[in-house]
């Protein structure tokens, strides 16, 4: 199969001529890490920038006949290590294949390549009266086979679901370089088992994702904003809950805590902290985005300190409402390295779960910062260390986590578990969450889906010490 | 493990004492069909009733232990053969296990056993504000359990889609009687595979579902019907695609052909056909219900005969127009019998479908009837056959399908596949159509897809020659 007089590395640029293959020091720096702030000790062996499906083929059954690594890139935005690369490893490339390959109004269906970009797509849709409801805060730069490997949630997943829920089919490449397609260009079909549902979020475990089959939604004609303040996190909890009894499914629902508008407000000079200890924004959209905004507008009048409301998304006060959620990464990011959490809990215990992460906080002497998914009852807990301590990495910012984050981090996913939650809502479990991984599974499962994986990957070449 | 020095059907009997084993002829009789009127060759050894997780473990060690294949039961509602039970065969009765264990309000969840009735969990649920959406034509009478064992559709998943989009978790006995649990009680959540989705549609070939945590939705406050009549079928399509266009997600589109239509008045006396040759009817709803039908209803007036709309639920004239649609099965029951076929097309090659079809009838000669779920592109056209024609089963009715009638079933599955859709949108595979499931999924998808299922089933006990 593969030529033994070659070294590995030769054999890749043989199977990837023309420049798609590279060697380089800065070329692979480049490539090797996620955002997740995490480097794994080793060096990769090299990148290939797949171009074509054959491209893919050439590069698994090289890397099956050698037993090299594949961990499989599109733009490196995952929080959860899975995108960093270990030693020796073949770094897969897909950013390249980037093509909208159809768009059809008429099926509401787009045909892709896992290089596009995710507001890429959701702008080609709009354009056409549709939109590509998926929606994760890397939306601007993340890519859609990035979202479809970790069933990237988002914002707007409180109405439209998760990248699960819009993908009908998809094309893989397996480990030995067969290429499948899985699903239908049909919004309904149960022909066969959900190899489609198995592969979103599988984290590159267990092929690679080389095409997809997207659902697209009609664009909403309207979008109401209303944005609250609350004096604590428990009652803006209750508010979100009394306007899910009203009925109304909101297509937002984002709540940051108290530390979190201060630091906003420390980095853009709003005053959000006058106001109260919980900001909640709440969006309502389609044709009874108005009446339901009014449902919601009520409830929230009833329950919190101070109530503001857009006319539509194209009143400029809606783009004001929305920039307090969109500032508070940035502002973290000032006051030092953010980790992300992300786990998930039952909705009715939403503010229990944010109680406890604050008193983690207070115990470890960790800082802590909340921001919600109120709706659907995820929580990110974006702890911030200091960029200067630690082992020192490239830009002086250390490659460690400090322990202390790691036990924070250790409590709030015990937290999640304690509350019948996940340890992780949305992000994955890459390499960074694997240690909590069976205790969420539980024996049994874990190893059905150890067994499941070794199935699609017997010689264990994809994405390995990642996902599972 | 199993004495062998009882019979088989000792063995089971002692495993399920209490009665809860019977081979008796006519309690295997009233349990080893399912409602696809097909009669495997053979007889089953027995029907064993399960209480509980535990019944259901003894029943499973005790087949593998002595080879003997497996029929999961429900209501028996399925339509592809799937819960027609092989000769020799156990049939493992889960109606019994039918409670409700919870149903949480603040989570929007309910966990139920599965072999809760279908309405019985939404009534539940309407109770107090929530509605469990998945809605099979068949929910009077059909499982919660058997719904997620062929991941059953309806008539309002053209809104709140399939049974999969209502299923967090489930718990499973595996072939060699462990007992797993997948998924989790929270919307969100991405730690390992899928598996949940997997077994979701997996006919009972993967494991038995003895326990589901199901999502629940608000119940919409407001519902509007509408009905119109159309000179085509091609004609009535369109006016789906105008009024998806315009952005709106209704609840329901159900679409009768022109043969279902009189078929209706001769049984019910009404005059559907002298207003048109299609008739379609449309729900809005949610808190934009009236607005929406508003839109729908401009569309309507702009191509449809004519036109009539309730003004709420609780209109007695949203009964009149829902009761042609619930009328059509019963009435082309009367004119013989039935066999419900079961595709779907991208949308755009509905009207296309819907015209082949008419065609199949007219070549083959066979009457073929179609009824529609419009905005899935799903469409169930039913043959209807001699009652007193081939070899004669009980009550004088023939186990066997007329060699013209599986010729039309075959050529309108051939159309499927050849418009880019599925032999089976939401009934399954089943027994009946598993000839034509290799050329939907292709040699590589199925030849993976029948991997998976040895690694879940080794010795093949479960539903042998069903699903896939």
């Amino acid at each position: 199969m593969t030529d033994r007089r070659l070294t590995a590395g030769e054999a890749f640029a043989a199977a990837l001529p023309g420049g798609r293959w590279s060697q380089d020091d800065a070329v692979v720096d480049a490539h090797r890490l996620d955002r997740s702030g995490w480097h794994p000790p080793g060096r990769p062996l090299g990148v290939a920038f797949a171009r074509t499906v054959d491209d893919v083929r050439a590069v698994l059954r090289e890397a099956v006949a050698r037993g090299v690594p594949v961990t499989v890139r599109g733009a490196g935005t995952g929080l959860a290590g899975g995108a960093a690369a270990p030693d020796g490893a073949v770094i897969l490339d897909l950013a390249g294949m980037n093509r909208i390959r159809e768009l059809s109004v008429a099926d509401a269906v787009a045909v892709v390549e896992p290089g596009v970009i995710t507001d890429d797509l959701d702008r080609a849709a709009r354009a056409v009266g549709l939109t590509y409801s998926p929606d994760p805060a890397s939306s601007a730069i993340s890519t859609v086979g990035g979202n479809i490997a970790t069933n990237a949630g988002g914002l707007r997943c409180a109405k439209y679901g998760v990248t699960r829920e819009s993908v009908l089919g998809l094309d893989v490449v397996l480990a030995d370089g067969e290429l499948v397609s899985t699903g239908r260009r049909t919004v309904k079909g149960v022909a066969g088992y959900d190899l489609t549902g198995l592969f979103v979020g599988s984290e590159g475990t267990l092929g690679v994702v080389v095409g997809a089959t997207l659902r697209l939604r009609p664009a909403p004609r309207r979008t109401v904003t209303l944005a609250a303040f609350f004096d604590s996190f428990g009652a803006a909890v209750d508010a979100v809950t009394e306007i899910m009894a009203t009925g109304i499914v909101v297509a937002m629902a984002e709540l940051l805590d108290g530390p979190t508008m201060r630091a906003v407000d420390a980095a853009t000079g709003s005053d959000l902290a006058t106001s109260g200890q919980a900001f909640l924004l709440v969006q309502t959209d389609g044709a009874g985005a108005g009446d339901e905004a009014d449902a919601v507008e009520a409830v929230l009048r009833g329950r919190a300190r101070a109530v503001r409301r857009s006319a539509d998304t194209t009143d400029p006060a809606a783009a004001e409402l929305l920039a307090a959620r969109r500032a508070a990464l940035p502002a973290l990011e000032r006051i030092g390295r953010v980790l992300i959490e992300d786990i998930a809990v039952p909705r009715s215990r939403l503010a229990r779960a944010a109680a406890r992460i604050a008193e983690i906080g207070a115990d470890t002497g960790v800082q802590i910062f909340t921001i919600a998914h109120a709706a659907d009852g995820n929580l990110h807990p974006i702890i911030v260390v200091d960029r200067t301590g630690g082992a020192g990495g490239p830009a002086g910012e250390t490659d460690e986590i400090p322990a202390e984050a790691w036990k924070a981090a250790d409590l709030i996913f015990q937290t999640a578990l304690d509350l019948g939650g996940t340890v992780t809502g949305e992000h994955g479990i890459g390499a960074l969450k694997r240690r909590w991984l069976g205790a969420e599974l539980g024996t049994t499962n874990h190893s059905l889906q150890q067994r499941l994986r070794r199935l699609f990957d017997p010689t264990g070449i994809l994405s390995p010490g990642r996902g599972l």
